[in-house]
C-alpha cells in the first residue's frame, strides 16, 4: 500500500514537473508570471500590456492555472490571479538537485587544476615550504 | 545598430529559454540530464536503463541537443554526451529573478505580521519597554 502511494506521489510529482516546464516554455506565459511575481492582479490588468486579444491571453492563463503555477480567486466581480510559489519551488528543486552533481564535479576539477598548477610552479624541494 | 543587436540577443535568449523549458517538460529527458549530470556518457550507456528503443531515446537526446542542454563530441568511434551547464544556468537565472520579487514580498508580509503580533501582545503602556 505504502509503495503504491509512494509511486502515485512520484507519478504526480513527475506530471506536475512536466506541466510546469511546459507552461514555462512560452515567452508570454513567462511574462505573465513575471507580472504576477510583483503583485497579484485582475485578469484584465494582466492582459493589458500584451499585443494580443484578451481571449488569447486567457488561454495562456488557463495553461498556467492547469500547471498549478497560477491560482485564481474571486473578489466580488473580479477574478484575481496570483502565483503559487510552491510550484516554482519544485522546479527550482529539480534544477538544484541536478546542479548539485555537476558542482561537485566542477569543484573536484578545480582542486585538481589547483594541484597541477602548484606542482608546475614548485620544484620538488620547495614543496615542503607550502608556498603557493 | 546596438539596439538591433540587443534585440536580437534578447530574442535568441527568449528562444533558448523556450527550447530549454520545453526540453525539460518530459520525464525521460529529465532522467537523461540527471544521468549526464553525474558523468558524461556514450549514447548507448545513456539509453540502456530506459524501457524503450535506442531510436526512441535518440529522439529525446536530439531534442536535448537542439535546446543546447546536451552536447555531443566524438571520441574515436563513440559519441560522447555531456551537459552544457550554462544552458541550465540561464533557466535557473530566470527562476531566481522571478523568485526575487516574491521573496521581497514575503519578507515584507512577515515583517508586517511580526509588527501586528507585537501590537496585539502589548498594551500601549508596555510598548516602551520594548519587550517581545
Amino acid at each position: 500500500m505504502i509503495e503504491i502511494e509512494a509511486r502515485k506521489e512520484g507519478a504526480s510529482r513527475t506530471a506536475r514537473l512536466d506541466a510546469v516546464f511546459a507552461a514555462l516554455a512560452d515567452p508570454t506565459r513567462r511574462a505573465i508570471i513575471e507580472r504576477l511575481s510583483r503583485s497579484e492582479a485582475r485578469v484584465t490588468e494582466v492582459a493589458e500590456p500584451f499585443p494580443m486579444s484578451l481571449n488569447a491571453v486567457s488561454k495562456h492563463i488557463r495553461v498556467l492555472e492547469l500547471s498549478g503555477v497560477v491560482e485564481r480567486h474571486r473578489k466580488g466581480r473580479d477574478h484575481i490571479l496570483s502565483i503559487n510559489t510552491r510550484s516554482l519551488d519544485e522546479v527550482d528543486g529539480w534544477i538544484e538537485r541536478t546542479r548539485h552533481y555537476w558542482e561537485k564535479r566542477l569543484d573536484a576539477m578545480e582542486r585538481l587544476l589547483g594541484e597541477l598548477k602548484k606542482d608546475r610552479k614548485l620544484g620538488p624541494k620547495d614543496r615542503k615550504h607550502g608556498a603557493r
